[in-house]
């Protein structure tokens, strides 16, 4: 017996088309083992969408990752392509039991989003910005059980699903969570413990495409807190974003003007950042970019840590996350691995739709 | 709206007033946050069984843990304990959607589980025994998805949710898997790298009691074996424990005969264990106590590690194990914690429960 499982997804650039290219190579997989047949029913971006009560076949999505791989649009590519807004896609598409997967980057899906959950849908998100506004907003997208958001922080390392189903479900307390959650502050951390300046190494991670293209969108640490803020609303805190104290890595003064001028700028910032790495090396410390939750409060910023702690030992762009408990002491659960890029989040969203088709 | 799930449970020891103590401490909880009634039908030791249809009084579950606790058997302390088989049991207690929770440490209760599945049980087990039998137990028990096994390979370290909800559930494709998943041969590996002398390690792990009361049980490598086979058929491979190739930590030789004699003999491995340890640090490595699994086949041993990978960097008792895959290359999604323990397996039992009762 095999079930249908309507899929709607909002957003189609990188992480979208990945979404969509393991929907379909593990098609089969999914059928034999699951015995759940994913059926997109729409496909979105910016533009517009493609609609298909019936299911999208299965050679459209294919000519339409091909047309996104070659720079057209959707629009450009589609014939059935609709100019409809997020809501009306929801309207004509939405139905009982339809997953509903926000794959972009902006807040303006949340109306539709809540829409679809009063039309019996569920949600998967790997967009944290839904999540991330008025804690209100947030208790309503999570009220019910249909919403999963592995995705949003760690990609696809089982940071949620480690959190809620395994520690929470099990009534173990949590103390005090720590975390590593931003691949380029990774980066940029090793680097200076291994003596590099911080200007070449903004510069190289900027390079190689590890920031965006501002990097001052990763320094300033707004990524990592809005990952905080999912933890601790998912811990159940009732928090909002402008509670959560945010340490930028660079000073006010180098906030404005233009990217370029920002790389030169940092230059400024060697000597600082040098004498901090010293100063932490000299204690037996390093420095990393840490994620800290404990007794209802979450700070981001720059920590001296232990060298031979499990945020210490951390090297290079993988995430980490250690889970102080009840359970887990005097040493912490640690969960580590890539927590970025197309194919990592892919499979946490492909991973949020099985575990929602199965309920 | 409150569900009442009955729960049947094998076994009375350490782990299983472990969970006994974890379901009288989160039940309000577990109310409120799942609406779920946990509710103990029947529990049992090797002698016999408390059995109360309406579902064992809180009280009379504190009284039988304190029994316990002041080494009284559950025979000693309960007025209406019956002197049944397993079987018996499974049939005086057992309906459609019960849950048989076995935290016993034999292979004699496979045929009560299965016989509780037929009645439409769930089933979660902590005891390897009944899933490293022959590869056709493990099917007809993991047939249909109402079986858990969380606590079987490394405690409550989500290692079994994280392999089939999040990798395979995801489309990943898993290339190699490694794992530390013993804490006694943890503490003895980390020690042997610090310098120490194997028999003293053994003697001080006996001493603390890191080992089963004959420390062979655990340096012969079986515990581990049978974990790496739990893991083996969960990716669906269908191996027998005599197709896993087991190294032991000491010679045939000294397999016969009292543990004390063991103690004692053991100090003529210090030399050849010391040579190896030289071997690796001259290479740039250190040893560790591996299960690795890769292209069909399992195998536990002693392996030279590299010092700068996950397994080479882990210290002291906790259990590790890295999921090398299609995603998560060129480094691993790494899970880190305590694997062994009354607390944190009566946790990943707990986390079993409430999976099965939410689904």
């Amino acid at each position: 017996m095999t079930i249908t499982v309507p899929l709607i997804q909002f957003g189609f650039g990188n992480v979208g088309r990945a979404v969509v290219e393991r929907v379909l190579r593990t098609r089969d997989l999914f059928e034999w083992r699951y015995g759940l047949h994913l059926s997109y029913r729409a496909l979105c971006d910016s533009r517009g969408a493609i609609i298909e009560m019936d299911g999208i076949r299965y050679g459209d999505l294919q000519r339409a990752l091909a047309a996104k791989a070659a720079g057209e649009s959707l629009s450009e590519f589609a014939l059935g392509y609709l100019h409809q807004g997020l809501l009306d896609i929801v309207d004509i598409a939405a139905s009982e039991g339809a997953i509903v997967i926000d794959v972009t980057a902006t807040d303006e899906t949340v109306p539709a989003l809540l829409q679809a959950l009063s039309l019996g849908c569920r949600l998967v998100l790997a967009n944290k910005k839904p999540l991330t506004q008025r804690y209100e907003t947030f208790r309503r997208l999570n009220a019910d059980g249909r919403l999963r958001y592995e995705a949003t922080v760690g990609a696809g390392v089982p940071v949620i699903a480690t959190l809620t189903e395994n520690l929470i479900a099990s009534g173990d307390v949590i103390h005090r969570i720590e975390g590593c959650l931003s691949g380029t502050l990774g980066f940029l951390t090793t680097g200076l413990q291994a003596g590099e300046g911080f200007a070449a190494l903004v510069r190289r991670a900027h390079e190689l495409g590890y920031t965006e293209p501002d990097p001052r969108d990763d320094l300033g640490g707004m990524d990592v807190a809005r990952k905080a803020l999912i933890l601790a609303r998912t811990l159940g805190w009732p928090l909002e974003l402008d509670q959560i104290a945010v340490e930028a890595l660079f000073p006010p003064e180098l906030g404005g003007g233009a990217a370029a001028d920002f790389l030169t700028g940092a230059a400024a910032l060697d000597e600082p950042y040098r004498r901090r790495v010293e100063a932490a090396a000299a204690a037996g410390k390093t420095l990393r970019y840490v994620a800290t939750l404990s007794d209802g409060r979450a700070r981001v910023g720059l920590e001296e840590v232990p060298l031979d702690s499990p945020v210490g030992r951390l090297q290079g762009t993988d995430n980490l996350i250690a889970f102080h408990t009840e359970v887990y002491r005097p040493t912490p659960l640690v969960l580590q691995g890539r927590g970025a890029g197309a194919q990592g989040t892919a499979a946490g969203v492909l991973a949020d739709i099985v575990a929602l088709a199965r309920r």
